[in-house]
């Protein structure tokens, strides 16, 4: 909790308990949840929470660039808390979203213009049929 | 219209006249249009077009491959007639979605695995400022 308290004073987030646990839930669970699953997961710890705040906050850490917001979907936003550039698979099978860890050449540090535009953020998503999928035909 | 009208019956879809005008508008406007800017444009040549008819339309051709879905905006659908690989850039400032014409070393053809997924689509989305609004800072 330390180190998440020092990332929201670092962006100057005032670091309340509701957005710890947001914050917390999201470090710890990289499956890529909406805002919806982030809400029915913390009213459990903190009942007194409402899907405004929940809402809020998300959108407060997208802000501040603390979290990335992912619409592989197509249907809804799903949100992944920020480490090292990494790309997205999703199985069209299980709805699963897999952290891929392969870089583009094009977002490599230092590499931030592609024909002439400036490029502050890279989603690479690819989609198709996942390994365990796979496995069970 | 000719090409068009092959292109439908080689995916098994009747060529109806509503089909090929909204095929021929996604054609020739690279513009990557939400569904009712689709709608909004063809209501102008086909009077009596409704917009379900519209959307089903998107739907089927989105199934049958003919077009793309994009989701590079997380607000709505854009759709982009298919053509070779490429990708997208989203200026953050304007709005405008440019094609950027590179690769993905994970796209070349007969490469379809990525760690240990099977890939049928790649969409790598690119987020900045463009090129147009940078020249007019």
């Amino acid at each position: 909790m330390k180190e998440l308290k020092k990332l929201l004073d670092e962006k100057e987030v005032k670091p309340t308990f509701q957005r710890l646990s947001i914050l917390k839930y999201l470090e710890e669970n990289r499956e890529h949840p909406t805002a919806d699953m982030i809400y029915e997961y913390i009213r459990e710890k903190v009942p007194t929470i409402s899907k405004t705040t929940v809402y809020n906050t998300v959108h407060k850490f997208l802000e501040k660039g603390l979290i990335k917001e992912l619409t592989i979907t197509g249907q809804e936003a799903r949100y992944d808390f920020v480490t090292d550039s990494h790309h997205h698979f999703l199985c069209e099978k299980c709805g699963t979203i897999y952290d891929i860890d392969i870089n583009c050449p094009h977002g490599l540090p230092g590499q931030n213009m592609v024909r002439g535009h400036k490029v502050e953020e890279i989603h690479g998503y690819f989609k198709g049929i996942c390994k365990n999928c796979l496995q069970k035909n």
